[in-house]
This record gives structure tokens, C-alpha cells and sequence, in this order.
């Protein structure tokens, strides 16, 4: 392979930024994007992060494709894990690498007796739908994903 | 009114329990429930708790229901709280315990300035997506949550 997968560490959080802003163009919503550069060193890389990543990175140390996941708990099947983000460049597609930390992402639940791994696709994203199902993970159509976002949150709880 | 909203403790993690019993038979998936009384107490009330709680309590002191939450990670919003459970008993629906223990979790966001609280929703269960409706929650309908289960993970892994 010409690449590598590592956890990521404090130093590619710029590189992982560029890739949260890659993705979200990707799904059509880079507005959506609030988070900054400061967000991601805090969150993600003080002594209780509030997530971990894994990044592929090429021969030349440019890190180029990302999985970024955490811990959820579930009232059926105790901690398991909830993949957030898993991206790879535009021009390093097809390489492998997507399935590299996909793989990385479950092996680490899998180490961890973990029953469970999900995420979220989008259902126009039919070749990740696909890539997906190949692996054995399950569409599950019946529940729909809900928010209170910032400003009706706002309105309910000063209005209630 | 004639019930308290508080926080969950130790001792009411067997109230907690069956209402997570009670919540998957009404969402017709009694078998997923995989949890035990020693996995909630360790979970959820050790120093470093996976979830936290409020319950709703009658006079007499019983335990009646209860929101189950934790913090998740969005690449877009950063901290945000995912509503895992939210339940009711089904003798004492219809006295605005439901709504007083959402409340709770949304104000428990709104206190922190956290820009999201999300959750999952049965697609046949009109009654509640009116009720989150109401409240200015929006049915996302465009994602689809993907899972991969205990089994399909082992197989994925082993076979790699």
C-alpha cells in the first residue's frame, strides 16, 4: 500500500478540518460547518477527548482521508460506537483507503467486545449505501433521525 | 403537579431498567434489550458515567419515567446531546411527564450552549413525531441510520 493508517494526533487537526469542510461540500451542506480549528484541538486532543480519529496518510506525510468516531450508549446493547465522519480525498479515491479506516474504526470495536457500530448516510449516497451493505452492515429504513437545532431550541426553552 | 423531575441516581437504576424494558416492548423489539442492572449502575453512575438521567417521580416515590442521554460529537456543531430514551409507563401517560423530562434534556443543552439535540424516532410512531413536531424538532428524513450488528461485525472482522 502507499499509504498508512495511525490514530490522528493534535498535529493533523488542520488536515482533518479540511476534510470535515471537504465532506460537508460533498453532502451539499457546507454551511453547516461551524466548527473551528481550536474546536477540534480541545475536543479531540485534551486529556478527555471527545472523540478519536484515525488518518490515512500518504508517503510524502500528507494526510489525505479520515474516520472520526465515539463512544454512544445504548439502553439495548450497552457502549458501542458511532462513526461520524468517514472521508477521503477527491484525488486519492480509489486506493483503498476508505475501506482502510472504515476497517480500522470496526477492528476497534471489535477489540473492544463492542456490539455494535453505526452511522448515519445520507439517502441519495447510494454508492456508500452500497459499500456499505457489501460489509454487512444493515440499512435500518424504520427509524427517522431527529433535531432541535440551535434556534428552535432557543424558541422552546425560552417560550416553555 | 404531582410528580418531581430530578436527576437519575444509582438507586433508581432499576426503575431505569424496566422502563427500558416496558420502551422496547412498545417498540415491538422486546429480544434487543441485552442490558443488565450491573451494566446500568457501572455505566451510568461511575466517576466517569457513560449517560446521564432525569426520572420522573410520583409522591409516593415511585419511579415512573425517565430520559436517558449522553454527549455526541458533530463535525459540524461540536457537542451535542443525543436523546437516547425517552419513557413514560404506560398508567401514568397523559400528565405531562413526558414533556416535563424532555424539557429537562433540552434545557440541559440549552444551559451549556450546545447547538444540537438529536434522537431517533420509529417511523410508525405518529404520535410522537407530532409531539416532537410541535416543539419545533425537525424529522430529518433525507439520512438513513446504518448499524452493524454483533454478529455481521465478527464476520467482517475475522474474515478481513
Amino acid at each position: 500500500m502507499d499509504f498508512i493508517i495511525r490514530k490522528g494526533e493534535i498535529q493533523d487537526a488542520q488536515a482533518i478540518l479540511d476534510l470535515i469542510h471537504e465532506l460537508a461540500v460533498f453532502e451539499k451542506l457546507p454551511k453547516e460547518v461551524e466548527i473551528t480549528i481550536d474546536d477540534l484541538r480541545i475536543d479531540g486532543f485534551s486529556k478527555t477527548p471527545k472523540f478519536e480519529t484515525f488518518v490515512a496518510e500518504d508517503k510524502e506525510g500528507y494526510v489525505f482521508g479520515m474516520a472520526l468516531f465515539y463512544e454512544r450508549y445504548s439502553t439495548w446493547k450497552g457502549t458501542v460506537i458511532h462513526l461520524e465522519d468517514l472521508m477521503v480525498t477527491q484525488n486519492k479515491r480509489g486506493i483503498g483507503a476508505g475501506k482502510a479506516l472504515y476497517t480500522a474504526v470496526l477492528n476497534y470495536a471489535y477489540e473492544r467486545n463492542l456490539k455494535r457500530v453505526c452511522w448515519e448516510v445520507l439517502d441519495w449516497n447510494s454508492n456508500a449505501i452500497a459499500f456499505y451493505e457489501s460489509t454487512g452492515a444493515v440499512i435500518d429504513k424504520g427509524w427517522y433521525v431527529v433535531k432541535m437545532k440551535e434556534k428552535n431550541l432557543k424558541e422552546f426553552i425560552e417560550n416553555k
